[in-house]
């Protein structure tokens, strides 16, 4: 089915080799994670119990009732050749290893028993994901290998993005961090050290996965001949959905600490960038561009043209918003005469009817919705930008009905500058409900529709 | 007294005239302001009114029991200049005008009234601050002539930061993010159109300013002619405090947004660029790099060398953080044999003894104090960035006291990434009240250390 990698992410039924009713032992967690919310068929795999949480323990693979989709490995390096092979043998599709104390380490005992599974893989066509990673983390079928509990590791709510990565810890950092800004995820992907399934395995997946609209990846290194392949399915996969990637060991020395990481060849940089470039890929520089970029194309429609339009309260944060769009390659035009006459006709003589708009600190709702009204419509106009204060008095906030509205009838960008308190926060948070997305810096802002509008030109029409 | 602007932060005695009862005017917020938290001497001045909270109400300036130190005018603009020229002949040293309506709405009538206003602090003497400016927030002597009410705009907790704008809304905007952030603040200063003081005259007193540790500028142009002088100053006062600015109005077309906003002739932005350079003020050229920079100037040791060492529990971060390190200039060398080979002594195998120094997913906090403890003191050690994940088993924050008694004992700049969730925020919290500088990005980490490295060599040594 697909490419092979279905059964990673909804089996029917698992088997979870190592598992145990051991409290802080990672086979205990992994079992925990499945009985709480897998709603597939669980066996846990033991010599040494009889029943682990009121369930069957089995003693080996080859001794379950079934053959199970998916078994996830979590025992001692040199133990994992062995029951892999036993998966195999008996059939089983998909394996994720779990267990560390492979190449990573750098020994020769670690690579040879990297290669033994390596082979193994390739005699049977079973798919192996790992060994050092955290597997597979499904927030629809409920496959949960993370081997971090709940209180260390919140999970995301439910929702789009698929995060693939390199770095196990990075994965768990991001994950935390978007339980708490609320941002949903749809999967997430440690593949460890890549002994088979890779990048290219999880792009040419994910592609097909209804779930997942976005995709972000934290790469270190390909695996040695993939590039092209990589390049070519992501040129396909960027016609359906966008990819953003985070690129690390970009520099020499980084390119050192990914190989005592990962063991990651990173390779040439400038080669990497050249690559993505012509792939469709958006590359993330920054660590915050990743979260910026994939919020932006999660939530806004295409762009279909460069010309951004401000509507302000701050005549500062018109003139940062100004420069950076300029910078980041937009045109800020100036208000065609119709509208300028429109506006100078019911605005106070003080007001800036010049785009970026200057509604100064005495605007309402209905203010900024009389310049939205005349905007929306008009062809020169392919993105708007909404800049909210907390100063303002009468500001109510219910612009967000309006621009959700005009968002879905004209499918138009339009995202915001927020920056205060908690005022601010609350109506931030409600334009973010509504599909407005927010930033706080206009630098960031700038970058994040950069990236949008350079995935609208790769992006066909009519999706 | 130092530059004629002490009264404007400290005076003794404020008249306020304009003043009202009427909820929702300027004049009634502006009172307000000075009954809630200024200790000197209020006079409410309104022909209109005998008493306005229990105050008694002036009919004018000259019928002011005394000469008040400082004379806040809040009225419509045709009747400011011959209020200024009252103030003026009674010995007034300072006036903050308020109004709005002057040379930034373009007009004949409006520049004819701020030449007005010019002429008389020339043939006065009298320093006049505005107008169409918010005037004064002063943190410890509760002077406030900010007219946006409390519930619009929270003040910020007492601090040492300086805020000097050419964008009141945006100084706004900034203040009310402060103070749900925590940040502290010393002083707001928004000298609207500058009729006469101006960022010359600002930074010359701030310089002097005990509660002022670090000053931030947003300045969208310098008055014609005080670019010299004010690049001058800058260098003085470099040697005493670190100045950040954020130039607005760096593309030619948010020159011409500036021109709208404050009339502001902004300039070739690489004259001002290289201007700033030279006089050792640091340029935040992002909203993000404003408070990321003051934050690490303001907490920090200054950096005397160019070395990082990086102490990790998550290998990706580790690469990020080379990265960024390296593109912002800085060196992360190679672990030294000694501090190597006793990590290695103590240390699991799987544990990374190279710099970034990787304590993987296993680490306590008594394995960062040994790392810590073993690099220190070394000569070629200038910074260290701690990484911290919410995945931790056991890890407790509890190196914070740690790093807080080192960092005194030592002085060396030391920071941390904080990536994660509810838990990981409560230890950042911990680290920062304890004078570790946090952030999420590896990039904005490194931009900042270079902005405390670039500092640092441009302030004396011993201060």
């Amino acid at each position: 089915m697909r490419n092979g990698l279905e059964k990673f992410f909804n089996p029917a039924s698992v088997a979870i080799v190592g598992a145990t009713p051991v409290e802080g032992k990672l086979g205990r967690i992994v079992l925990e994670n499945f009985i709480k919310r897998f709603c597939g068929r669980v066996y846990p795999v033991n010599p040494r119990y009889d029943e682990i949480f009121g369930l069957k323990c089995y003693k080996s693979v080859s001794e379950l009732p079934e053959t199970p989709d998916l078994v996830v490995v979590i025992v001692p390096a040199p133990s994992v050749p062995s029951i892999v092979r036993e998966a195999a043998v008996k059939g089983v599709p998909a394996v994720i290893v779990i267990s560390g104390g492979f190449a990573e380490t750098g020994t020769f005992e670690g690579e040879k028993l990297e290669k033994e599974l390596k082979e193994i893989s390739k005699a049977y066509g079973i798919r192996i994901m790992g060994p050092n990673g955290l597997g597979v983390f499904d927030n629809y079928s409920g496959v949960d290998t993370f081997f971090v509990p709940e209180e260390r590791l919140k999970r995301p709510p439910r929702g789009h993005i698929a995060l693939v990565s390199q770095s196990g810890a990075f994965t768990c950092m991001l994950m935390d961090w978007m339980a708490y800004h609320g941002i949903g995820l749809a999967k997430a992907i440690s593949y460890g050290n890549k002994v088979d399934v890779d990048d290219v395995d999880v792009l040419e997946y994910l592609a097909e996965d209804e779930n997942t609209k976005v995709i972000l990846m934290y790469i270190e290194d390909l695996k040695p001949g993939r590039g092209r392949l990589f390049i070519d399915i992501a040129k396909k996969v960027v016609k359906k959905k966008p990819i953003v990637v985070y690129k690390a060991g970009k520099t020499k020395r980084g390119g050192v600490a990914a190989l005592s990481h990962t063991a990651a060849m990173t390779g040439e940089y400038t080669v990497y960038k050249a690559a993505f470039k012509q792939a469709g890929i958006i590359e993330a520089e920054t660590f915050d561009e990743m979260m910026d970029f994939v919020r932006i194309l999660l939530h806004q429609p295409l762009m279909r043209g460069n010309n951004v339009f401000i509507i302000t309260t701050s005549g500062g944060v018109g003139v940062m918003l100004t420069d950076a769009l300029i910078d980041a390659g937009f045109e800020v035009p100036r208000t065609p005469n119709d509208v300028r006459e429109a506006l100078r006709k019911v605005f106070p003589p003080h007001w800036i009817v010049e785009n970026p708009i200057d509604l100064t600190g005495d605007a309402v709702d209905e203010d900024y919705i009389h310049v939205l009204d005349l905007l929306i419509d008009k062809p020169y106009v392919n993105a708007i930008v909404v800049v909210v204060g907390p100063y303002l008095p009468r500001f109510k906030g219910i612009v967000v009905d309006y621009l959700a509205k005009i968002r879905t009838e004209y499918r138009k960008p339009i995202v915001a500058i927020t920056i205060g308190g908690e005022r601010i926060m609350k109506i931030a948070e409600k334009f973010e409900e509504n599909g407005i997305t927010v930033f706080e810096s206009p630098e960031r802002l700038a970058r994040a529709l950069k990236a949008l509008y350079t995935y609208s030109m790769i992006k066909p029409r009519g999706e």
